[in-house]
């Protein structure tokens, strides 16, 4: 996903209160929001948001934070959601962003550990030089493991035929256990949260799920 | 895929010199054929045998061995490979052809371990009552995995997408390592025996393919 670099955009997410700017400000919500019950759950790549304000409004007891590297995305992220939130008038309190390379994601977290990781529509980085960009190659599932609670799922969607290969192959060499794959998923009779990516794309072939624990 | 029962094909099949009624005929010629060089390729399921036929044809220094457990399916694939061999005036004294169940497979071979088998358009078995006829389904992984050398290969492919969702999951589950995975293989480039089904329905949608090891 592209989008225009604008200065006043990425001030004013760095205003934001949902906006983490570090390691501490995020250890410090987890600190305060998280009890024994609490579930925390991560989308990695979170583009323009809409996937997670969708879980975390369905989902108000537990903590859904999206980290997305490119700010200009984050800061769209955030004005949506924020115009959703107004149009609703509600204020989700359980939702967080941040933006951070997801190999960093242990150093971040902590001794916090996650639910659900989800990754949806990733880059494909379709040049092999780039493998190791692709968010499930396994310098990144390495980190998520250490993250994962012992149940803990990683919820994998993509339209990218040729990164889902990739990924089924990747994922499967790690050593994650395969518990549910989908090769036509809005064919498939299971709940499922689209992203904006998602419904703009699903008419030009079918969108792809794996979902792995450890 | 259905044919016809027809006494007269299946007692001129049993007459067939390809035809190996026994795993004492088996082991017979696996012990005359082969040597320290030889590999040996198993067909689970042939069909009317295009696939199989085409395989020898082009590699006849090795074995390969088709298997298919509706005899009156098996009379056909006989009958067509001879008219191929009398058109092309050829005689492949490597391709031979059996019938029983694949869960005997470990009986059948003795000490004899293959190289490859090919699992190609395997009756999906759509209803969950009757998974455990599908042939990627553990109990069959289990015969398979007895009879493989230790770098041997499976290769499935499938025009089924939930027997593919399925066969991903449960070939992942068993702890087979993926080496390649195909979601739309006449997109691939890479080499591709086709067989008739395949060449029928691929018209229809994408064909799936799977190539795993121990």
């Amino acid at each position: 996903m592209r989008a225009r670099y604008n200065k006043v955009d990425i001030d004013t997410l760095k205003e934001n209160k949902r906006f983490l700017n570090s390691k501490e400000a995020l250890q410090e919500v987890l600190k305060k929001k998280i009890n024994n019950n609490t579930k925390l759950y991560i989308e990695i790549g979170m583009g323009k948001g809409d996937f997670l304000f969708n879980k975390a409004k369905n989902d108000k007891d537990n903590i859904y934070i999206g980290i997305e590297l490119c700010l200009p995305v984050l800061a769209l992220a955030i004005k949506k959601i924020s115009r959703y939130e107004e149009n609703e008038n509600i204020y989700l309190d359980n939702l967080y962003v941040m933006s951070f390379d997801a190999l960093e994601i242990c150093d971040y977290l902590g001794n916090f550990k996650v639910d659900t990781i989800y990754l949806n529509f990733s880059d494909p980085w379709p040049k092999k030089r780039h493998e190791k960009r692709r968010l499930t190659n396994e310098k990144f599932l390495e980190k998520y493991k250490q993250v994962m609670k012992d149940n803990a799922k990683i919820e994998f969607k993509t339209d990218n035929r040729e990164l889902f290969e990739y990924s089924l192959v990747s994922i499967q060499n790690f050593g994650f256990k395969f518990l549910e794959v989908y090769l036509d998923l809005h064919k498939a009779d299971v709940e499922n949260v689209v992203t904006e990516y998602e419904e703009k794309f699903s008419k030009y072939g079918p969108i792809y799920k794996l979902v792995v624990t450890k």
